[in-house]
C-alpha cells in the first residue's frame, strides 16, 4: 500500500451530485491544531486504532479470513458478522492515514488487506461466515445474516482506502463482490433488501467513485424492495412499508438511519421528490419527538430500536453509541444536500455528546449504551462480542476534519468550529482559512483568511442553533444584524489575504427543559453549554445524592476552566438544594406528611456529559430536578 | 358434575400444614354483600366466564382437546400452552360455583371436563400440543414447551372441582398426570424443572387433598433442581442460582413469583428455615425496590421481568396484570405462614390496584400490560393470543370471598374489609360475622359477631398499614392504643352474640411521595386513599393536559362520591397549576429562558386506578408532578 502524492479522501463524495447543494473537502485538507479534537485525533492513531487491531485478533476476527482461504483451522468464530468490524477498522485507518501518515498503522492495514483480498471467491463472493459448509446458505437469509451490510463495509473501507491511498486492489476486489451482488439481485433477478440496511450508502458511493450506474441502480433496487414483506415485513427492520410512505422514524435505530443514509446518497444522484419528503418527515420525527437531549437515538433497550413518541427513559436508555454515529452520517448527508444548519445542528449535538461519551478519554474503553442517568452500574468496556461501536466510533473521528468545511458554487461553508488550518479551493484559487478560537469551551472565533489572490466568493459560517446571541465582525467592522441562530450567515466580498472575521457566539449556561410529554423529564431541567450537554456525577459531589439534588430555576450557575479534570474541561458550579436519600430507608412509597421537610444547600459540579465514567463508577444525572415548577416560576 | 351438599372450597388449604399459623375458610362462608365486590363477582359469573369459554371456542382452545382425541382433524390452534388457560377457566368456575350455584356455568365446565378427561392418554399424560407427530418431543424442553406448567394448571382446576362438587373423575385424572411425572422426574431418575413454575404449587396442593406424600417432594425436587443448569441457566427462567440462594428477585415476573408461591407452600409443609429467608428477601426485594405504587410488578417490556432496583418506568411499566395476581398468591401463602400483616398490606394493595386495573368494568376487556402513565394508546382488548391474564383474573375474583378470613388455634383473622356475612366455626362453634361498612370508599367497619353460643376467643383485625390513624370500639368501648397500622390488633375475650366491633380506620387523601432512586418519580406524588390508588385521567379534566398538571404540596384535597360515574367511585378532587403544553410545539428541547412564564389554575378530578381506560381512549397518570421541591418544602 504506497500512500499517493495526492489525494483527496472525502467522506462522502458529492463533487458531481446534481441535488446536492454542498461539495465535499477532503479529510486531508483540514489540519486541527486544537487541544479538544487534534489529541483525540492523536489517541485515536496510537491508542485506538492499534488495540482495535489487536482486540480483533485476539477475538478471532482476522483469523476468520485466515481460515476462509484455509490458511488456518478450526470454527468461524463469533457473530456471523464479525467481518464488519474489520471493514471499518480498515475505513477508520484509511481516514487516519489522510491526517497523519503512521507508518505502522499503514502495514498492518495492509496485512488484512491482503488477507481480505485472498479470502474472495472466484465468483466475488466474500464473507468468511458462508464458506465451507455454509456456502450453500448465501444469499438465503437476507434479513438475519447480515452478508449485505458486511458487504456495505467493505465498500466503504475499499473506498476510504482508494481515496487516501490509491489503493485500487481492495477496490477492485470489491468492485467484483458488488457485481456479484448485482449479478444476484436486481429487477427480473432475485428480490431482495437487506435486514441491516448499510450497502445502500456503499453502493451510491462505489457509483460515485467508479461511475458505474449499476452500483446506483443496486442501492436503488434495495432501497425499493422494502416493505413488500421480502424480509418478512416488520418495523424493526423497517420493512412494514415501503421507505417512501415512512411517516416516523421507527424499528432498530441503526437500521433505520443507514437506510436514510442510504436514500439521501441515493435522492443526491436521482433528485427524487419523495425521498427527499420522507428524510424530512423522519428528520422530523426523530429531533421532535425521539432523540435525547445528548443527540443519541433508538431509546429502546427491546430491539436497540426507536421507542414511541416522547418515550426517552434515562436511566433505561439505550441510545446506542452507533445510532448517534449514524445520526452523524444521516445529519451530513441532509447537510450536503441542503446546505440548512438545522442538520448541522444536530451532528454537532451528536457529535460532541451522544457520541463522544461512547469512548473513553485514553480512547480504549467503550459505551455501546449511553443512558442519562445511572447509578454507577454500567462501566465502559474493552470490547463486545457484538462490537460495533468502537470501529464505528474510530472511523467517525479519523474523518472528522472532513466535516469541518465545504464548498459550492458561490463560496465555502464553515461548519465545524476548532482551532485549525484549512487548505481550501475555491473556483481553482487555494484559499487558506486559519480558525483561532478555543471553541467548544469558548464562542469566540477568529477566523482569517488567505486567497491565492483576491478573490470573490461567500463565505457561509454557521451560527449555531444553541446560541443565544450571535455578532460577526469582518475586519473589525460589525456586520448588520440579524444574525439567526441555525442558520448561516452569508458574507460575500472579495477576500483578501488576512481578511478577518470575527465571530462572537454568545455561549451562557442554558437550563434546558424537555418537551412536557416526555414524562420522565418533568420539572427537570438539563445544563447545555454551547454544543456541550452536562451531567452530574457523584464523584465531583461527595456531599449529597446527585439524583436528588434541587436546583432553584433563579440560582447563579458559573461554567469554570478545570485544566486538570477530564483532560481538561469547562465545568459548571453552582448551588442547589440536597435531598436526603436516608429517609425512605427500607420504604418504596412513603406519605409526604410522614417525611421531615429539611433542606440542606450544597455546591455543585457538573461535567461534560462525554466524560463521565472516565473515574470511579458512581451516580450520574443529565437532568437535575429544579424548584419551582415551570409554570409557577 | 354434581353440587355436594358439604362443600370446603379453600383457596389453599393449610388445615393441616405444620408450619402455617392460618388456617384458610372456604370460599363459600363468606357472602360478600357489598356494592364494591358483589357486583363484580355477579359480572363475573354473568359476563365475563361466559364469554371467556367462548372466546376459548373461538380460538381453538377447546378444539385442541376435540383434535387430541382424534375427534377434530386440522392443526393445533394457537400457543403450546394454550391447555393451560382452559385450566384455568374450569378454576374459575369452580371457584365461583362455591358463591353461586349457576346452571349454565356448571353444565359449561361439564362439557370442558368431559373433553380433558378423554384426551388423557393412557400412561396419564396429558397435553394437547405434544400429540400425535409431537409425541415423541414430550418431556424433551421443559425450558421452553410449559408441559408442566400446563399440568399445573390442570392439578390446580382440578383440586378446585374437587372441593368444590365433590367432582373427582378430573381429580383423579390429574393424579395419573401427576403420578405419570413422577415417574419420569425425580431423584434417581430423570432430572429436570420447569421453564415456567406453576406445577410447584399446584403438586403441594395435590398433596393435601390426597395425602400422598410422593407429590409434596416432586414439588421439593422441582425445587431443588433450579439453579442446577439443567433447563438453561438464565435470571429469566430464575435458574441461574439455586433457590435457597437468591439474593434479588429476578427475571419473567411470573414465573418468579409463582415459583415463590409454591416454595412458600413447601414451607408450609417441611418448615426448611433456608426457604423461609429465601422467600422474605424476595419480598423484600420486590416490596421496598421493585414494586409499582399500585402493587404491579415486573416493571421490563424484555422478558416480561423484573427491572434493577428502582427501575420503575411509568409509560413503560410492563406490571402484567398476571404477575399482580402472582403476587396476591404469594402474599397469601405469606400470610397463612406468618399472619403478618404486612403481607395482608400488599395483598390488598395489589387486588385494589394493579390486579383490578386488569379487567374492564364491564367484565368483557382486560389489559395484559399496566402502565402508570399513557397517551391514550394503551387500550383494553377483548381477549390475547397468549390470553394467561383473562382467566387468571377470573380465578382471582372467583375465590376472593376465601381470602376475606383466616383462622388459628386462638381465632379468628379478619384480612379484608367488605360489606358481608361470614358463617365460620370457631372450636367447632358456628361464629357468624356481619361486615357493615362502605369500604373501600370509607373506613368506619362494623362487625357485629354471632357465636352459636358465647365462646372465647381472639378477633384478629387487620389495621392496614395505609391507615393514619385506627381506632377500635368493643361494644361502644375504646380499645386502649396504640393500634399499629401495618399489624392485627388482637380482641381477645368471651365473644355473645351481638357484640360489635367498631373500626374507624381513618382514611385521608394522602400524597405518597417515591423513593428517590426512582428517578422518573422524583418531584411527583400520586393520590391514594385507603386501599386505592388514583390516577388522573384526561376525559375528567379537559381544561388541561393531564401530563402536565403541577400540584402545589400544600393545596387542599377532596374525596367525593360521584355515584354516576365509573360504576360508582370516590374522586379525588382539587386545584392545581396547568403548564401549556403548546409552548414546546416543535420543541423537543427548549431554554428554559424561552419558555414564557404562566401559570393557570384549574380543577382537576382524580379517579381511582383501576376504573381508567373504561371510556374514550385519553391520556392518564398515576404519578402527579407536585410544586416545590420535596426539601424546600
Amino acid at each position: 500500500m504506497v500512500m499517493k502524492d495526492r489525494s483527496y479522501t472525502f467522506v462522502v463524495d458529492t463533487r458531481r451530485s446534481p441535488h446536492a447543494r454542498l461539495r465535499p473537502i477532503p479529510i486531508e485538507s483540514v489540519h486541527l491544531e486544537d487541544d479538544f479534537w487534534a489529541p483525540r485525533l492523536q489517541v485515536l492513531r496510537e491508542v485506538t486504532l492499534p488495540s482495535q487491531y489487536q482486540l480483533c485478533e485476539e477475538t478471532g476476527r482476522i483469523s476468520n479470513f485466515r481460515r476462509a482461504t484455509g490458511k488456518e483451522t478450526g470454527n468461524y468464530q463469533g457473530f456471523y458478522f464479525n467481518d464488519s468490524d474489520i471493514y471499518k477498522w480498515v475505513e477508520a485507518v484509511a481516514f487516519s492515514l489522510a491526517s497523519k501518515s503512521e507508518q505502522k498503522l499503514q502495514e498492518l492495514a495492509q496485512q488484512v488487506i491482503a488477507q481480505i483480498i485472498v479470502a474472495q471467491d472466484q465468483d466475488g463472493y466474500l464473507d468468511t461466515y458462508f464458506t465451507f459448509d455454509r456456502k450453500k446458505d448465501r444469499w438465503t437469509n437476507l434479513r438475519d445474516m447480515h452478508e449485505l451490510y458486511c458487504a456495505g463495509h467493505l465498500i466503504q473501507a475499499a473506498v476510504a482506502l482508494y481515496r487516501v491511498a490509491g489503493e485500487d486492489t481492495l477496490l477492485e476486489a470489491t468492485c467484483r463482490l458488488a457485481d456479484h451482488i448485482a449479478s444476484v439481485f436486481g429487477p427480473s433477478k432475485r428480490p431482495g433488501t437487506p435486514g441491516h440496511p448499510e450497502i445502500e450508502m456503499a453502493l451510491v458511493e462505489l457509483y460515485r467513485t467508479t461511475g458505474k450506474e449499476d452500483y446506483l441502480r443496486l442501492a436503488e433496487f434495495f432501497i425499493d424492495n422494502r416493505g413488500k414483506g421480502v424480509i418478512g415485513g416488520s418495523p424493526y427492520h423497517i420493512d412494514h412499508k415501503p421507505f417512501r410512505e415512512l411517516m416516523e422514524i421507527v424499528g432498530h435505530a441503526v437500521r433505520s438511519i443507514y437506510l436514510n443514509c442510504g436514500a439521501a446518497d441515493l435522492y443526491m444522484e436521482t433528485g427524487e421528490q419523495a425521498l427527499w419528503d420522507t428524510l424530512v418527515r423522519l428528520w422530523q420525527s426523530m429531533t421532535e419527538r425521539r432523540m435525547y437531549v445528548t443527540g443519541g437515538v433508538g431509546s429502546r433497550y427491546e430491539g436497540e430500536a426507536f421507542g414511541d413518541d416522547y418515550e426517552l427513559p434515562n436511566v433505561r436508555a439505550y441510545a446506542e453509541t452507533c445510532a448517534a454515529i449514524a445520526s452523524v452520517m444521516w445529519n451530513w448527508r441532509m447537510l450536503l444536500i441542503s446546505g440548512e444548519a438545522r442538520f448541522t445542528d444536530i451532528m454537532e449535538l451528536a457529535l460532541y455528546n451522544g457520541v463522544l461519551s461512547g469512548i473513553s478519554l485514553d480512547g480504549r474503553q467503550y459505551f455501546y449504551v449511553n443512558p442519562l442517568a445511572d447509578r454507577g452500574q454500567h462501566t465502559r468496556q474493552r470490547w463486545f462480542d457484538c462490537a460495533c461501536c468502537p470501529p464505528n466510533i474510530a472511523r467517525l473521528l479519523a474523518s472528522l476534519p472532513g466535516y469541518f468545511y465545504s464548498l459550492s458554487d458561490r463560496g465555502i461553508w464553515v461548519h465545524l468550529y476548532a482551532q485549525s488550518t484549512a487548505h481550501l479551493k475555491m473556483n481553482g484559487n487555494p484559499v487558506t482559512i486559519a480558525q483561532h478560537t478555543k471553541y467548544p469551551w469558548d464562542g469566540e472565533v477568529e477566523l482569517i483568511l488567505k486567497p491565492g489572490k483576491e478573490t470573490p466568493f461567500s463565505l457561509y459560517m454557521r451560527i449555531p442553533g444553541w446560541c443565544r446571541k450571535a455578532e460577526v465582525q469582518i475586519n473589525g467592522k460589525m456586520l448588520e444584524p440579524p444574525i439567526q441562530p441555525g442558520h448561516y450567515v452569508e458574507v460575500h466580498r472579495s477576500w483578501r489575504a488576512g481578511d478577518t472575521v470575527h465571530l462572537s457566539l454568545s455561549m451562557p449556561v442554558e437550563r434546558i427543559v424537555c418537551h412536557p410529554l416526555v414524562i420522565g423529564n418533568n420539572g427537570r431541567v438539563a445544563l447545555k453549554r454551547g454544543p456541550i450537554v452536562y451531567c452530574i456525577e457523584q464523584v465531583d459531589n461527595p456531599d449529597s445524592d446527585v439524583w436528588n439534588l434541587v436546583l432553584p430555576t433563579d440560582s447563579g450557575l458559573e461554567a469554570e476552566w478545570a485544566p486538570d479534570l477530564l483532560d481538561g474541561v469547562m465545568v459548571i458550579r453552582g448551588e442547589a438544594l440536597a435531598l436526603d436519600v436516608d429517609e425512605f430507608k427500607g420504604y418504596l412509597y412513603r406519605s409526604i406528611a410522614d417525611i421531615p421537610s429539611k433542606s440542606r444547600h450544597v455546591q455543585f459540579t457538573a461535567i461534560p456529559y462525554y466524560s463521565w465514567a472516565n473515574r470511579e463508577p458512581s451516580p450520574m444525572s443529565v437532568w437535575i430536578h429544579f424548584s419551582g415548577s415551570l409554570s409557577s416560576r
